[in-house]
């Protein structure tokens, strides 16, 4: 017998209105469990487990998952590419099942779900091993199908997530996906061992800075009421902090009903550019990165046309030279961490947003939590 | 002294409104042009130039564009994943440019721009040359930087386009990829000689359907009247109708300012589904082929949630089994030749929604025709 980790925990919403604003709270405890789980943290360490596969010479791995759960993996992408040096295809699961896509001989294919049995990405799960892929995952329910049929389990500590729109799930999911790129990383001689070390003392950093931006959600009541008025709203991000624009997006979109959409920043000028004005404020998730000044350039743009602009940086607002409608302070970190440092702002907006204006957020219409049908 | 095809040609709007008009009208003709670049039409045979690696052999082919275009290379990968099985990697310019993204030992990049001037693809075209790829072109400008970068030219003979919001370039575009994904399997043995005949007769098909469709805009014209009042718009399409769905979501954005998403039909229920009530209407790109029966799923989903439904498609309306709230009817065709055929009803949408709304079609705000700039 297998008892769930649900089941055995009492699951209430403690001193929280909502259950998915415990879930955000919760997040420095998780992710650091889930941490835990792949990191030798006395030795600087990653550890994860045998994946059957010989990482240093895996040709190529296939991403596939739907949802949160697909930036999620869109951010394992961008980790595994720079870190390992490894090409890495992400697919959409409902697209990549059904376009026959070849799998190359001895790849590694990995499914992203929190549930496990969302039904595309364990359908592209099967069409996977049918073509010869080794099959990982990272699941939160241990039990689940998806891990079931798996040939080896990263499993996400995130514990029992009842509110829909997710958020701790997503950040163990990164926390996982990030100690898989340091492990490529090592196997494939594309980081040394100091590296690895200071990779690995970046994310022990990450709970306690997430810790950090919880204790004060003022300025994001602030800006619900912002965002409540807004008609539309674009999500910009380059690199990293590109998946976190569509997170960012797509959370706004399930809970608040504002049609938020995530966009890449450079994409801005080729046809987005053409919605903003006054009624259409712009998130830019813009860490301070080697690729900071180039997204400051497109919100020098956003602002010539009259866009309100909400910065989600650590940089100074100076340095941007325009004026924002609100500066998100996050703190500074490691470059590899900013995107569990940026997901906690994006998630506090969406929620703030929807609380103020009064919608169900823990079941927000239209949407269930696992989507096990097609 | 080279004498560009736009200096030599007289550029007017001959008896359309707009220039946006008339290259929709011209797509039969430019398109008939470009593929008789690519084809050898007497004996059903594609002939592209030699791109200067051996096609049989190459082990992925990276493509790389921005905005329009790079929706033209999304239905590339689809092609030539599925007619030559070659892995085919896509992003955005501006992303891969920066992310340091890992390519293979002897692969081919391929890049897509109308002006060949757009300033993140040619960087990204160098970043391809130092990593060691061999480098292909589509373009419109024969005497563009990008094409005098590259190694080989498959230009698009769609001749001088005005509208700011493209359209004869991007059929153009697919024109030209169609034949490259052909060519690519007949190189690898993935398609037989008599595949290759049926697939070269259905490209030669194409410019008469488009014509077929050209000849009564008044279905356009009166759902216009709909679009124009929405507050948002989402596009879904699977499979190759995805790449299309985006395509007619930018077309929206571009010239009617309309908020419009595309979506990959399966990804609905992961989220976009909660922003369904009547003041979104649900435009879906839905051609009679193997996905067809999962897309009708997804539209039911829409119409169960009080959802307006555009339906673009060649099936029998009964087939759908819930209301609809217009069906605009495209000719049966190969299941190669819908993403062409599919381009005319959403380009015709958005033309006929900012002709009503009173914007300035040829010259949106904001936009500029070329991006040479980042």
């Amino acid at each position: 017998l297998v008892k769930s980790v649900a089941s055995s925990l009492l699951v209430d919403k403690g001193n929280h209105r909502h259950f998915m604003a415990k879930e955000i709270h919760e997040q420095p405890e998780v992710i650091s469990h889930t941490l835990s789980n792949y990191l030798d943290m006395a030795n600087g360490r990653v550890s994860i487990p045998d994946l059957g596969i010989d990482l240093a010479t895996v040709p190529r791995v296939t991403i596939s998952a739907c949802g949160t759960a697909y930036y999620a993996g869109l951010v394992g992408k961008y980790w595994i590419e720079r870190y390992a040096r490894v090409p890495v295809e992400i697919d959409i699961a409902s697209e990549l099942r059904y376009r026959e896509a070849p799998l190359p001989e001895g790849g590694l294919a990995l499914f992203v779900s929190q549930s496990g049995e969302t039904a595309d990405t364990l359908a592209t799960l099967r069409y996977a091993r049918a073509n010869g892929q080794r099959i990982a995952s990272i699941v939160n329910v241990r039990t689940s199908t998806i891990a079931r049929e798996s040939d080896a389990v990263l499993p996400t500590l995130a514990g029992p997530e009842i509110g829909v729109a997710s958020t701790k799930a997503f950040t163990c999911q990164l926390s996982a996906l990030a100690c898989l790129a340091i492990a490529l990383g090592r196997a494939r001689g594309a980081i040394s061992e100091e590296q690895e070390q200071e990779l690995v003392s970046a994310l022990i950093e990450v709970p306690r800075l997430i810790s950090t931006m919880l204790v004060d959600e003022t300025p994001y009541v602030e800006l619900a009421h912002l965002l409540s008025k807004a008609r539309d709203v674009l999500y910009l991000g380059r690199g990293l902090s590109y998946p976190l624009a569509l997170e960012g997006a797509l959370k706004l979109k399930e809970i608040s009903y504002i049609h938020a959409e995530g966009y890449a920043a450079g994409e801005l000028k080729h046809g987005p550019i053409a919605l903003i004005d006054e009624a259409v404020p712009v998130i830019v998730v813009a860490p301070e990165d080697d690729l900071l000044e180039k997204t400051i350039s497109n919100v020098q743009e956003v602002a010539a046309r009259g866009g309100q602009i909400v910065l989600i940086s650590n940089a100074d607002p100076e340095k941007i030279g325009c004026e924002l409608a609100a500066h998100i302070k996050i703190p500074d970190a490691h470059p590899l961490t900013y995107p569990l440092i940026s997901a906690v702002p994006v998630q506090l907006l969406a929620y703030h947003t929807a609380v103020l204006m009064g919608t169900d957020v823990d079941q927000p219409r239209n949407l269930a939590k696992s989507v096990t049908v097609e």
